[in-house]
Parts: C-alpha cells; sequence; structure tokens
C-alpha cells in the first residue's frame, strides 16, 4: 500500500528519498536480522528479469550453471594470504552443528573461489579438461557494519563466475569478455551507463592479479560500482595446488578468472531513474510494462468497463512481439480507489506505461496511453495498439538511456585540473573527475583521506580524455594514469 | 570423464549402484565439508529446467517470488512449540560474526515459515491484503548424521511456498491445490508416478495441522518422499501475532500453508528411471535431448562428417516444435575417442536419443536413432528428421512414466493381509503395501520399530483399494483408515 505521507525529495534528502522508495514501492523491507532485507515480489520479479537476461547472456557465451557449498572450512580462506585478510573482518562463522560444537569451524561463504578451486583441482587433470566455464547464482554473506537496502546488506543474491584457463592470455581475455557482457546488460537493459576500467592496487579484489569493475553514476553524483571482473592469474591454483597436465607434456597452475554482479543493480536501479514520483523501471526489466487503469463513475459502468480493459489486455497479450515475449500487461481491478489513487500509486512503483480507459475512450475505439519517464500523454487507436505500445516501450527504454547518460556527461569533469579545484567539485556538487595520477599509493591515500574520493577505475581507453593527462592531480608528478576519482557507495 | 570399471549393478548393490551412477554421470560430486555436496553441470541443468517448469506452474497458480534472509534468530525458532522441538536437533548455528561473539546466535534456515510468517504480520492489515501467495527459491540447511548424495544432504536447494490467507477452507484448497501440482509435475515431467496422501500424525511436519505428501517407489522397492504440502492452520499466525481485520470488522488470526520441493527429486529421478547402464533423463528435463555422433573410419572424411552432423543439428534447431521450445540437440565432436566409447558415455549420462551418422547414412540421407529407455534402433529420413525426432522424444517420455507406473504396481499389494505376509514382504522384496490400520499411535509405532516400515500417506481416495480395508494389520480391531506402508529414503 502507498502511504499517504508525501516522498522526501531527492534535492532535500538523497539517502532519506532512496530508503523511502524502495520500501514504499514494495521493493523490499526491513528485516529482524540485523542487516539483512526481505526481497519483497516487486524487487524479486525485476532480480528474474535480471538473472533470466544475464543467464541467457552467460550461456550464449559458453557458461554453465552449478551449485557449490554454502559453508567453507575456514582453512580453505586462510591458504590465498591476501583473500583472508580481505575477507576474515566479514565473515559470518557457525561453530556449532545438530547440537555440538564443531571440530573446525565454517565460514559461510563470502565469495566462492576456495571451495570451487579445490573442486576444480580434483576435477581436472589434462588441458583437454580446460576450460572450465561455470557460474552460480547464490547468496553470500559479509557482515557489514552500516548497511542499506540492497546497496550493502549482510546477506545477498550474486551470481559469481569461475574460470579456469590453461594459458594466460585466455583468463584475460575472459575477464574483460564479462567485463563486456556487464557492460552491455546494464546499458541495453537497465539503461544504466558505466565507465569500464581496471581498478588500482589499493582497490583490487583480494586474491586478484588485476581487478576490472564497471561504474555507474548515480543522481547524487556519487559512483556505484555495479559489477567487478577479476583475472586471479595462479593466485588460487597455487593456493589450492590445481594443476594440469600441458599439451607438451609438462605440468603448470592453471589459470583462473571470478566476476559478479548483485542485487545491489537494483539499488542503482533506483538511483540511476527514480524521481520525486518514485521509482523508474526500464521496460525490459519491468515485470509489469502496461497498467490499464479502467475509468467509470456510476457503478453500473464497472463491469463493462472491466469488461472493456480485459479485452484491451488480451489483445496486447495475443499481440505478436518479437522480443521480449509477450507485452506484460496488468488491469487494476481494485474497487473503491479512485483513479487518480491508483496513477499515484503505479507512478510511484515505476511502471513504464499507464492506460486510461474510459467510456468515451471505449466509443471512440481509443486509449490515452501516460508515459512514466516524461509523463507525456498520448491518445492512440485501439486498432493499432499492440504496435503503438510496443514502440512506446522501445522509446522510452532508449530515452531513460540517453537521460541517464546526458547527466553522468554533464556531472564529469575534464582536463588539467588543480587539487583544489578538484575538491571543490567533490566536497560540492560532487561527480565524475577524469585526472592525471602519478600511479603512487601514496597519493592515492591522502587524496582518499582528505577528501573521501577514491579512483573508481583507471578507465578503459574509450572513456579517456581526448588529450592525455600531464600530471598528477595530488603531487604534480607525471601523470601514469588518467584517474576516474569519486565520492562513492 | 567416464570411468572405465564397470558400474555396480542395481542387484548386486543398489546403494552402491546409486552412488557410483551419480558421480560418474557427473550429476554431482562430494565436497570437502561435511554433509554438503557440489551439484556439477550435468546435474545443475536438470535442476535448472525442473525449476522452470515448476515456476511457471506456480505463477500460473498466482503465486509471486520473493527472498527472506538466511538467518533466523533462535528466539524466532522458539515460538512455535512443536516447530522447534522438530528442528533443533537439526540446526547449525552461527555465533560469530564480524570477528565479534553475536548478542543471540543466529540460526541457519531450516526451513522460513518464522521469519517469514512474521514478516507477514507486518504487511497484513486487513482482509483485502489477503491472501498472500509467495514462494521463494532457497538454500536450506539441516545438519545430518547420515548423507546421501541429492537425498539426504546437509544444505540442500528447494522452494517454500508460504501463503496466507482469511479462511480456513482457502488454506485447505491451496495445500490441496499445490499437491495437485507437484503431482502434475512428477508425472508429466520426471515421469515419476506418485501416490497422493495425507501423513499421519507422527509423520507430520513440525507444526503443520495436517501434511500432505507425493510419494514414489523407487527401483529397490523403497518409498521416497518426493514433496509435501502443509495446512498449517493458525499455528504460526498465533506464534508471531499474525492477525487481519475481517470483512464484518473483527480481528482473526490468519490461516497458513507451506509447501516444498528440493534437489531430492534429482535422486529419485535417478532411482526410478536409471538402469545398470547410467542414468536416464526423460526428455522434458533434459539438458540434451539428442546427441549426434559422427562416424568416420579415415581422418580425411572427419571434416565432411562434422559439417553434416552439424548441418542436421542446425536443421533440428530451426525445426519448429510447439512446446517446450527449440529441440536441445549436441553434437560430439570430440577427437580421439571410437564412437563405442562415445555410446557409453551418452547412455551413462542418460540422454534420451543418440543420432548416429555415417557417411553411408548421408549418402541415403538418412540417420539412425537409438532410443537409450529400449535401445531400440530405427533408421529415419533426414526429410523429416524433426518432426520424427519429436515424436520419437514424445514416445520416450509417454514410456518411462508407464514403465515407472508398471514396475510400482507390480510392486504393491493390496487386499487383507496377516502382520507375517506383511513382515515377508517389507523385509523380502520391499514394495508399497496398502493395509488396514486402527489409527493408534501405538500400532504404528510397533510396526516401525520391528519392521522398519512407516505409512507413508493414508492414501487419496484415487489410489484406495477397491474394498474398503476391514482391520488394522498390526492390532486386528476396526481400520480407520488404510495406509500405505513401506521402507522409505
Amino acid at each position: 500500500m502507498a502511504d499517504d505521507k508525501k516522498l522526501p525529495t531527492r534535492a532535500a534528502d538523497f539517502s532519506a528519498w532512496y530508503n523511502e522508495v524502495v520500501l514504499r514501492s514494495e521493493l523490499a523491507d526491513y528485516s529482524p536480522v540485523r542487516g539483512c532485507m526481505v526481497i519483497r515480489p516487486r524487487g524479486y520479479g525485476i532480480w528474474e528479469r535480471m538473472q533470466r537476461q544475464l543467464d541467457t547472456m552467460f550461456k550464449d557465451t559458453g557458461h554453465e550453471n552449478a551449485y557449490f557449498p554454502l559453508f567453507i572450512p575456514e582453512s580453505f580462506l586462510k591458504k590465498e594470504a591476501q583473500h583472508v585478510e580481505g575477507f576474515a573482518p566479514e565473515l559470518a562463522v557457525v561453530t556449532h552443528g545438530g547440537g555440538k560444537k564443531l571440530e573446525e569451524p565454517l565460514v559461510v561463504r563470502p565469495t566462492s573461489e576456495t571451495i570451487i578451486y579445490a573442486m576444480y583441482a580434483k576435477w581436472v587433470q589434462s588441458y583437454r579438461d580446460l576450460p572450465i566455464l561455470i557460474n552460480q547464482w547464490a547468496n553470500v554473506v559479509r557482515w557489514e557494519m552500516r548497511t542499506r537496502l540492497f546497496l550493502r546488506t549482510t546477506e545477498f543474491l550474486w551470481q559469481e563466475g569461475h574460470t579456469a584457463h590453461a594459458t594466460p592470455e585466455e583468463a584475460e581475455e575472459e575477464t574483460r569478455k564479462m567485463l563486456g557482457v556487464y557492460r552491455d546488460f546494464m546499458e541495453s537493459y537497465m539503461a544504466m551507463p558505466v565507465v569500464t576500467g581496471m581498478k588500482s592496487d589499493a582497490e583490487k579484489f583480494a586474491g586478484a592479479v588485476r581487478t576490472y569493475a564497471v561504474e555507474a553514476m548515480m543522481q547524487d553524483n556519487k559512483g556505484l560500482q555495479a559489477g567487478t571482473s577479476h583475472n586471479l592469474g595462479q593466485n588460487f591454483s597455487k593456493a589450492f595446488d590445481f594443476t594440469f597436465q600441458t599439451e607438451a607434456g609438462g605440468t603448470e597452475y592453471a589459470w583462473n578468472t571470478s566476476w559478479g554482479v548483485s542485487t545491489r543493480m537494483i539499488g542503482g536501479l533506483v538511483m540511476t531513474h527514480g524521481d520525486d514520483k518514485g521509482i523508474q523501471v526500464p521496460p525490459l526489466l519491468a515485470p509489469i510494462e502496461v497498467v490499464i487503469v479502467p475509468i467509470y463513475k456510476a457503478d453500473d459502468e464497472r463491469a463493462r468497463m472491466l469488461e472493456a480493459a480485459e479485452k484491451v489486455r488480451a489483445e496486447l497479450h495475443a499481440w505478436e512481439r518479437r522480443a521480449p515475449g509477450k507485452l506484460r500487461v496488468h488491469v487494476d481491478k481494485r474497487e473503491g480507489i479512485k483513479p487518480g489513487a491508483k496513477y499515484y500509486e503505479w507512478e510511484l512503483r515505476g511502471i513504464p506505461i499507464r492506460m486510461e480507459l474510459g467510456p468515451r475512450d471505449i466509443e471512440k475505439n481509443q486509449a490515452v496511453l501516460v508515459r512514466r519517464d516524461t509523463g507525456v500523454k498520448t491518445t492512440v487507436s485501439l486498432e493499432t495498439i499492440g504496435e503503438d505500445v510496443a514502440d512506446l516501450l522501445h522509446a522510452i527504454q532508449d530515452s531513460m538511456l540517453t537521460a541517464a547518460r546526458d547527466r553522468r556527461e554533464s556531472n564529469s569533469y575534464r582536463g588539467e585540473i588543480t587539487y583544489e579545484r578538484f575538491r571543490e567539485i567533490i566536497e560540492g556538487p560532487g561527480g565524475f573527475v577524469y585526472a592525471g595520477w602519478c600511479g603512487g599509493a601514496a597519493c592515492e591515500a591522502a587524496i582518499k583521506e582528505e577528501t573521501k574520493a577514491t579512483i573508481r577505475v583507471l578507465p578503459d581507453e574509450e572513456f579517456r580524455s581526448a588529450e592525455p593527462m600531464k600530471n598528477c592531480l595530488k603531487c604534480g608528478a607525471n601523470a601514469v594514469f588518467e584517474a576516474l576519482w569519486a565520492k562513492a557507495y
């Protein structure tokens, strides 16, 4: 049920707006368990569509799904030194099972590299058994001090791809390929533009040789790391003695990659597209694309209008859309709620198109379509309703991406910049600042300490500035990299 | 990789056969974590198809998916007395998080009634908010002493439906409806016939008013409980103060149901259809329905035959099958492995149809199809290959169900029976024995103690014997129920 109180506005308090809009649109709710959330059907419906599409993309790139245990022996985690150092502070530990104290405590997986590469070591004998291209859809647990719905929760849902290769080149290719899949998914389906690039050593995954990430800009101009892809080199192979016989007859450690995205993406969706009326779900991920609100004054019109609405719904459902399957249409048949109150609710929930259908519309064989993104109304003939609705959904999907990209670009800063100006931006309106970096950990740490901004990525070529950066933002020495700086979630 | 040693036969050692066939067909593997298994891609592919179909059936009956936390405060479990008594011995307990001892230990969910009805209590105010029809796909943990791959593991994957209703009649209808969905799925998709019925009080779910179950017979004549559906009455509502305002204006506790099936079904599939050559996967659940093995003698034929095989695969893929989607076809292109060795492997893995394609077949524009279930070979024209393959898959699906049903019926015993004869059957060949029961817990317990047989279900009318049972199998008093007795997994 929609709450009667007004939503906080984004301008007044972005953080309060975010929490309220997630709760009121019924995407999720707090749970009695500290730091854990409940994903409600309206939120889970979006997650299911994300999963379905990503899963198709993973399979199209040759991956299969499998499932590995939730529990990991504590000793496994300790085998890769950096890995355990990174994750130890965040672990949930099972010490008792079946009424008895366990001999060795079990860790609830924070990620599954250790258990998975231990299994691969058992399955792979020779180069003929490689590559292994496996993905897992699972829940993971990281004990977080400060949690936010979808963005940072103790338990979250994600997918983790884990692959093994016979050469370092193949592993690097896989790492980059999956980063590309994430980017494609986020732009084409979430209508959320991202910057791709490599993480600095300070920000990379605990146990990786190189981490790549996709970074999106939220409406408060902060960055959101929306997905990562890691080239693990032979770090885990060596820790788990994962070797294979090479074609030449020798023995070699395998090269691994891992990559993941999570329910955090739903938070990204909300903070990319939401407005002061509620959330906005891009058509391709919307469990309901069109809501039909029948309008009637007298009670004796009700039956006739519901019948008319149902007929339109059936026509839309029968309409042969090539992709992505049948039009998803809902008729709001609730009694005792005025059309205006229904409009308010469906706007809050971000349904891309509202169709208003009254007695005069039926007489004229027409309907009124209202876009959630722009509020623009158009009257269309019921003769061509399937095609018109599909076209409009397509247009909404496109313009949501364009709007988000325009917003990001108008809050991005490029070109040589003084550290003072940098601080003005970061501590003022925020945004993405592309600036030179000497590559030194000291400058990176000092900037983080002083401004809370971090290197989000060292952007891939297509995102770099036209002119190469000359000097490090902080120390003024020669710039080795162009870095994308921002405050982030 | 297929192991060179022969599989144990079912007749010699059914249990050893089961373990070996699961491991060698690469459905699953043991993991380094006690009692937990790894579901490998060939096993997970079957689970995905099960999930997809069940999910469609749940949605067609009005249910939505959601996700509730993995962790449950220990105090929640204690609120329903029978529930905690039933599950306490099987709990895994998290005592430490983020490096600190927790104030209240968290239980890893063994099932989610408690956390879910606590949330529903928060969401529901009035009868207008009912029914709630939610399902969750999740992992659960029950600390088991003796584990078996798929059949009984510490962690397993399942779905748990949890619904809330305004009347007890609606709750009962839902409980029965979902039992029907399970039966339909198991018979139509798994080709595994089941007996439906109610559990005795001794065997019902901890916290339920009534438990219904679907029971299947495995090839060793033991029963497998393949799914359950519980009418929870107001037990959990009362424990979690889950009330709603009635239409008449009063306040009432909601009526709840829960129902679940798990990865245990994969074990059921193996033990229903497997033979001494390997597993058999019914076409509707098979990730690969047809494997094409190109046959060639000389190396210079190889390229031509692979091309021909690929052409047939593409034709099959393009063939417009109405349901269930595209034909799923794999070409075995591996080098250095003889056709016979390939046949052996695909039989082990239970692919429903093998297509043998040699140079002479291509000349004659034909292919040889070999059924996994009967071994029967037929030669078909490549002109009509799509239709022929689809028809054959349909026939295989049907005859797998018929074969399983015939086997069950020839190992079922009906009619008045002495306790001596009953023991002969149970302790000898095993099977389903339909016999009278006085309804007394003492007789039930004595029979279990003496023979290890339990009441699997009090069968629904269609499964009951033509003649009503007169006397209790054990005490000879008047029979109140007809009960289905068997040893079970």
